[in-house]
């Protein structure tokens, strides 16, 4: 077994976090990943206070009330103060946050006695994060998917080890177990996985997304947005390829180009639109290439770590 | 000590290679290297062969004749011909190669006795370079310094151990005894450091380089360049971010773009030319910030690791 701080501070089995998805990470896929011994979170993304509620009930009736499990608190979405009232409200154990600083959040989310745990990108993020009564920090590298800031995971885990002594959980670039034990010896305590839980068959995501990612190879995803200052990570596809295009040609607007992205998110996750869809995925998706029980991968995964932690002194002699 | 068979490979004592940088690595920071116990690189850059045999010469001398040392010869150069006829003539104990695919001199190499290993920033060029006869595979990630592939170390490194059965050497974002042990739980069996050698004090950088390199933070680099399909990180300059906005200008021409980078590098390695200089760094420049010996660097970054990988089962009960 693998025990971490992480373990007793959240009250999970294993050291690993579901990462909260846009139109992916619902109630029935954050409960499978807490019953199978991790920490589900729940997307609140850009949804109402009623979504919210209604995939939390989810969630608890599915663990029978039994696991703890965690919301991400998208800080940019336009629901931000309903969902961030909603969460304190429910007294979800754990909250994590996105896309921006959470600290006017942080007293009312303390009180309703949840942990949280923001998400950062880079190390002035979790410097200023960590003196606000968070409980960990999560550091994302930008070989994830969806939104990802520049630094990359083997970068950004040590230096932000080295300015908080709360635990860090690392994420980006991390689907087996190999990826678990270097995060473990860049200074983390636990890590975070989105792109491998896109194969988990409680993932409710549509058919073609799951195959695309099954399929996917190393070089399958690429980043755009970055004219606008948002860069996503996502497959590449003919869309993401035009999309790639015209951020170059400055005879297109940025709000056309703001305009040419919206709503795709959905259509790959719910409708599976091929042609129009932005299937938002971690360079990782190379590695995933089987479709299991979310609890099945949590312990692939852990007992591959712990092989590897175990051997780990192989080459000292 | 830490003993991985690359370094009975390659006849050094730690399994760490100090990378071949453009206008940086010369026989001096090579020779150095190499007498700290790694194994030091000459990179023969776009320069001719006299300018090699030169380097070759002065790498001997300062290691007695007693240490083994590479040449990387950078396959775009326009004197690639004649330096690959060099390394070979030249008895040069290992040769590694960037930017394209080597195939062609490989048998010459090998018949002159020398070990080829090529960089690689994809798991197909990986699949494929392990076929010809080389002796490893040094597998680089994005976060590196210079000319760069979009894969990241974390993710890079598994899929490209998964598809040989060489030995692997990772490169890019490692700077410290952290980043050797996460290096090696993904499944390398060596390290090459580019950044982290740039401060050096055997290094003949320009000092206003070293400079910049010892003050740098986790947000100090960014690539430019993807426009005209040659990605390159480095210090963020008013120059890099002048260049970067230019990209996305489309009345400004590829031709033009071009014209802007060139000679850059030169003037930010020899003349530590402020404001026209390009100071090609990797993202764990922020970590780098002291100047040592190139053999304190080695003591102290394998020290550290040793610690590490023997602590690697701490978390498992």
């Amino acid at each position: 077994m693998i025990k971490t701080p992480v373990c007793d501070l959240v009250g999970i089995e294993y050291p690993i976090f579901q990462g909260g998805m846009a139109w992916i990470s619902d109630g029935t896929l954050a409960a499978a990943v807490s019953n199978g011994g991790g920490l589900g979170i729940i997307s609140a993304m850009n949804a109402d206070a009623e979504y919210l509620r209604g995939e939390i009930n989810k969630a608890r009736e599915l663990t029978g009330g039994k696991k703890p499990f965690g919301v991400n608190i998208m800080l940019a979405s336009p629901f931000a103060d309903e969902v961030a009232q909603v969460a304190a409200d429910e007294k979800v154990p754990v909250i994590t946050t996105g896309a921006g600083n959470p600290s006017k959040y942080i007293e009312m989310w303390l009180k309703s006695g949840a942990k949280v745990m923001p998400l950062v990108a880079s190390v002035a993020m979790a410097k200023l994060l960590s003196r606000t009564g968070v409980s960990a920090i999560i550091a994302e590298g930008g070989e994830s998917g969806g939104h990802v800031g520049e630094l990359t995971t083997m970068v950004l885990i040590p230096q932000v080890c080295d300015v908080t002594d709360l635990p860090v959980i690392a994420a980006g670039g991390i689907a087996d177990g190999r990826g678990v034990a270097a995060a473990f010896m860049l200074g983390a305590q636990g890590v975070q996985l989105g792109t491998r839980f896109l194969a988990a068959e409680e993932c409710s995501v549509h058919r073609n997304y799951k195959d695309k990612i099954l399929k996917a190879t190393d070089i399958s995803t690429t980043t755009t947005g970055k004219r606008l200052g948002h860069p996503v990570r996502s497959l590449k596809t003919p869309f993401i390829r035009a999309y790639a295009k015209a951020e170059y040609d400055s005879s297109i607007s940025n709000e056309e180009l703001e305009a040419m992205g919206a709503g795709s998110l959905r259509l790959a996750a719910v409708e599976g639109d091929a042609e129009k869809g932005t299937f938002l995925a971690g360079q990782i998706a190379g590695m995933v290439n089987k479709e299991q029980s979310a609890a099945e991968m949590i312990k692939e995964i852990f007992t591959e770590a712990e092989v590897i932690l175990r051997g780990a002194n192989q080459w000292v002699k």
